[in-house]
């Protein structure tokens, strides 16, 4: 693993004209019944099902889309379980689908020394080749995800949520600037020296993405989720954040893609719509 | 587990004079020898001398002390086993100390659907009694942490690092009040219906601490990690952060604590030095 670097990976993918991400948010709850799994005293039922069913998801799509991205929060909610389940997920995938990169969405962010704990986590034990952090400790504390120069590293900017404006659209300094616009350019022009780093913008502002683009460099990748369920429009959010080479970003498609009736179908149909617009 | 109420357990704590909490961020490489543990295959070394290395702490502490806090990123860093270790921690404090509520520093934070699998990972999954969030998605997406009546909810604030400024200091709005302060008061006037929010603001930053009580009502605690090693002054702190009636603080201390020759010792110290100035 130690010569996978998440930049190449995906740049690879681009160049197939590959754009989709998928999202594991592998909800137990919403997992048909055809891939229940019988566990026994040490390798578990639900641990088992979650991975039969991503790996479904996996050997229909690894071909079309330019990563994965499992969401930790729907792991850890089976505790051992669900991290062995997510553990063994990313193992596979790096086996199946090997050019593929893993994107794990965890949001972690806490001061330079529990940090190291969460890069050890990421990296070395679930093996990601990318993570998503929240901004709000600042570059001095992030420090150590940031130093991880063969990761991709995702500082959230403005989330896809109805309300993540509370705090994303404050203006902030003498100009008004939205703290979302102000935190993209810090990262783009200061936490950014190892040229790993891109930014969360949700599908549901596409006016805030292209404010964006507008102040970020075009080596920032942005990884936009809110495609679907979210309400998220495709074409727009494309056309706003692709950068001037018409690459620039991953678009993150989770329930829509992975319990959709064809999961591959779906990647299709939007690799179309994204190669229309951008 | 069910009738523990975090608000209560904290209560019962600060009316017989115990303002300190340890935080059990326990660096497996920093664990004195005598604590190693053998493992067999299924339990395993590592998670045996953290447990046995937390519950010495815990012993030496349990009836000096309002909380534990173990921080989940020493933990995430050993996998399967770390993880293990802190379920197995948070079981055995339940059963040593059962009135002294445990809270998991975990800094979370994500979509609403997505935090309702933090939700049960931090308070069915590993049983905790209150857990830290950041704010940067806002409350529509925090709701389901909010929704926690008995829980407590910790909110990332001003945090303890060196460059915790670079948002958290950031005039926002017209009257340039700052982002830190601006968050405690949406948290402060909007997120606690339900009672149960409490701030997240390091100790090594006393005037933000003065400033962030003078704008929230008396009911919010304070969770005021950062003194010891980080450099952070226990006297002003306490002073800063105290509401009304000499309550309304919590004052961690992790490495200071379990690190020290005589954790116990430590924390008299601390209790001794809070008595002072309340």
């Amino acid at each position: 693993m130690s010569e996978r670097n998440f930049r190449h990976l995906l740049q690879k993918q681009w160049d197939k004209g590959h754009f989709v991400c998928v999202g594991l948010d592998s909800d137990f709850e919403k997992i048909p019944k055809s891939y229940h799994r019988p566990g026994n005293e040490r390798d578990m039922g639900v641990a088992n099902t979650i991975v039969a069913f991503n790996l479904a998801i996996v050997e229909q799509t690894c071909d079309l889309v330019c990563a994965y991205k499992p969401n930790i929060a729907f792991y850890e909610a089976h505790g051992d379980e669900g991290l062995q389940a997510l553990w063994r997920t990313i193992a596979e995938i790096h086996f199946l689908a090997p050019d593929v990169p893993v994107i794990l969405d965890a949001k972690r962010g806490d001061i330079g020394n529990s940090n190291k704990g969460y890069v050890t986590g990421s990296f070395n034990w679930l093996q990601a080749d990318a993570v998503t952090i929240s901004p709000y400790l600042g570059q001095e504390a992030l420090q150590p995800f940031l130093d991880q120069k063969d990761k991709g590293i995702f500082v959230l900017c403005h989330t896809s949520n109805s309300g993540a404006g509370e705090f994303q659209d404050l203006p902030v300094g003498d100009d008004g600037e939205k703290l979302c616009s102000y935190v993209a350019r810090q990262v783009s022009k200061k936490w950014n020296t190892n040229k790993n780093c891109g930014l969360v913008v949700g599908a549901t502002y596409p006016r805030e993405i292209e404010q964006i683009r507008n102040v970020v460099s075009d080596d920032i990748t942005f990884l936009i989720p809110g495609i679907g369920k979210q309400g998220g429009d495709l074409q727009s959010s494309v056309t706003a954040g692709k950068n001037r080479w018409g690459q620039g970003f991953i678009v993150n498609n989770s329930s829509g893609v992975i319990f959709a009736t064809d999961p591959r179908r779906q990647v299709l149909w939007m690799n179309e719509d994204i190669e229309s617009c951008r």
